[in-house]
């Protein structure tokens, strides 16, 4: 018999756990849907080909592969050199590949401007480690067909709206452009041929530092005026990242003569999510050296930050080349993805509104009809109810109710009605 | 390029129909939670090995098989005569393998008696065809530990009441007991090896009728006599199907004889059921001829019918061998499948209740600061908003908004407030 343990990487998911992730999805779905975002769904397999389309850049490697049905002893000899004719499907490994496949095959029945909530597992073979999990939730928002920056507007005031619905207030979005990053690596002076690997490098800021991303730059044998100049905006006397108020401010957190428009893109972007958030604290920082590392973004990115942890918790951006790809056209888009899976450890399931929820503790010898009778009449007044059959150990089996959330306890008796139980609170 | 359809047999949900869905499977959730049930989640993949190891029947042949990662060309020249050894992993093909999975892993951490709850979808290599696909939604609730009539009236209890909240009212259960059928068949005189072959035969009476059943079974070369015995019984004059209502109703339409603890079984659930549901009608009915396919059952099984379809809307029964496989001990254990894909295209969506939907329809010139504080203002109350900016076409925008669930309109203008908006219905 093979262990049973759920598969390398993966694992179950218990009552407690199970019910606090149902609860936090329910609150992102409701507070998505309210602001006009239309759910969807794929199937979990996508053909083969498509995985494989370049679109998915490192995660094409990590893909689960699924095996052709009904394969041959001949089928097989033939596959030994070309070990991708075995196999036709493949399980997702994002939900930016299924939905460039959906908007092609679907965009005649949807809205012109298409906003879709993406909310479901993926699955990538990476090396099992700690918090990291082979099947993972994915939580995306992105709107489609909309080239102005009140698509970005919108996504950013719906993932704030949900994560304040979480209770997880104070959250920040960090800010950029790509746009901008280009035209600061060009100003600096580095050739257009190595600033990718620039970005790469100014992506790991974070991490080792501004001495570190230097140190990266010189070794990495870049145009060495270009690091000079750099490494003199970098470490000079500038904040690195401020909330967005107005042009000038950004104008000074920027090489001089940065251009108008991207100013003005970051400018508006602000002043429209403060207008959405009447009344509330507008969290909205500009970060000249956010970069995110896909490579696929074209314009604005951002990134969610929490004060309670210390990595974001989701981001997105603007990448108006790819949703288009399978349909043969660019067609506009930007995309939000919420870190679920780091969101689910935050948010303290207690907070989130729950029904009563009552473990009536019975006598053996209590007749069915009466046992299902009480339990039904605290149903009917919108309770949850568990039945537990009275042990030696009843502290053992409350202390277990309460962790799956009960809050009360009865405890019931033969001949006694449903209306005489006196509800005492557990611990 | 590939084709840009989803995989063969499966499919897209667009909004609508998602929306749908996502609704009815929260009334089933909150409806199995308050009777005390428990989510659980398992990966959607298991080991190959335990999806072979014979529980899951038929099914074993239709699952889609991972291709194990990194294999060489001599690893697969190899597989050829062996084709199993080229894959680790697959996915589930029910929910019940990966049920008996779970229970054998994380059994100290559960309640002596455990409800579970388990909503996700399966996948079967089935040769596709109208409204059967590869991928499907299973709705399971199970009562593992409990060997008492109780947990089958808890299950049917909770059922009927999901029913009814989906306001899908006047549902009936038919209940059997295979130890019932065993006991039928052996008094007839079908020796004990003929048996399983003649339940097979009996399942069909819905669709051939007494007659042929009764000539299938003559084909079979089953014992004579007991064809014959069996024959005047079926055709006899007595109610096939009837409301449970007391020992002697149930005594009549069985064979004399009958063992009064199968007898006693049956009344004593129908009258919890009755007890349970207080005031509303019991739609407990007793069919002698109730069979379900699977082999593994052993005591209780149950068939959910609706006016509305001939079809059966889910059932389930008893299967004390199976839950303890894995854990090579024996665990009473009863389970309820509702069939979620149909019961879906029952449900009337515009009656489970929804926030008021409002599409704002904008002038191009409209600031985006005012639209999106237009929009804010009617989240801010509840409402489920979406921009859409006007177009020549401004019917077709409102007849797609109502087909998405959108309940009223509002033309925006530029330097218009929110408060001024007039809503309108959408037909």
């Amino acid at each position: 018999m093979p262990s049973v343990n759920p598969p390398r990487g993966m694992r179950d998911i218990l009552p407690a756990e199970k019910s606090r992730r149902e609860r936090v999805l329910s609150v992102i779905r409701d507070r998505y849907s309210a602001h006009g975002f239309d759910e969807i769904e794929t199937p979990v397999m996508e053909e083969y080909a498509r995985l494989h389309a370049g679109i998915g850049g490192d995660n094409e490697k990590l893909a689960f592969n699924v095996m052709k049905r009904g394969l041959d002893a001949e089928a097989i000899r033939a596959a030994a050199d070309d070990p991708a004719s075995l196999t036709d499907l493949g399980l997702r490994y994002d939900l930016t590949v299924p939905l460039a496949r959906f908007y092609a095959t679907h965009r005649a029945e949807l809205p012109t401007v298409f906003r879709a909530i993406q909310i479901a597992p993926v699955w990538r073979a990476e090396r099992p480690q700690k918090g990291r999990y082979r099947q993972f939730m994915q939580c995306d928002i992105d709107i489609i067909g909309d080239a102005s920056s009140r698509a970005e507007a919108e996504l950013i005031v719906a993932s704030l709206d949900a994560l304040d619905a979480l209770q997880l207030t104070g959250a920040s979005v960090r800010i950029n452009d790509r746009r901008a990053l280009d035209w600061m690596l060009e100003a600096f002076g580095f050739s257009e041929a190595e600033r990718p690997g620039v970005l790469i490098t100014i992506d790991k800021l974070d991490k080792v530092g501004a001495q570190g991303v230097i140190a990266e730059l010189r070794s990495r044998d870049a145009t060495v005026s270009a690091v000079d100049a750099f490494e003199l905006f970098l470490t000079g006397e500038h904040p690195s990242v401020a909330e967005i108020f107005g042009g000038e401010q950004i104008r000074g957190m920027l090489p001089d003569g940065a251009p108008d428009e991207i100013v003005e893109h970051l400018v508006s972007l602000g002043t429209a999510v403060a207008a959405a958030r009447d009344g509330a604290a507008v969290p909205l920082v500009f970060d000249p050296f956010l970069v995110r590392g896909m490579g696929y973004y074209t314009g604005t990115i951002f990134e969610l930050a929490h004060p309670s942890v210390s990595y974001s918790l989701g981001g997105g951006g603007r990448y108006d080349g790819m949703i288009g790809r399978f349909l043969g056209q660019e067609v506009p888009a930007v995309g939000f993805s919420i870190g679920f899976e780091r969101i689910v450890d935050l948010v303290d399931a207690q907070d989130l509104s729950e029904a009563a929820a009552v473990v009536i503790v019975h006598d053996r010898d209590v007749p069915m009809v009466e046992l299902l009778a009480a339990k039904s009449a605290f149903v009917a007044e919108g309770a949850r109810v568990r039945l537990e059959q009275r042990t030696k150990n009843v502290k053992g089996l409350l202390e277990r109710a309460a962790s799956d959330g009960y809050r009360q306890f009865a405890m019931l008796q033969a001949g006694q009605s449903a209306e005489s139980l006196e509800l005492k609170p557990l611990a």
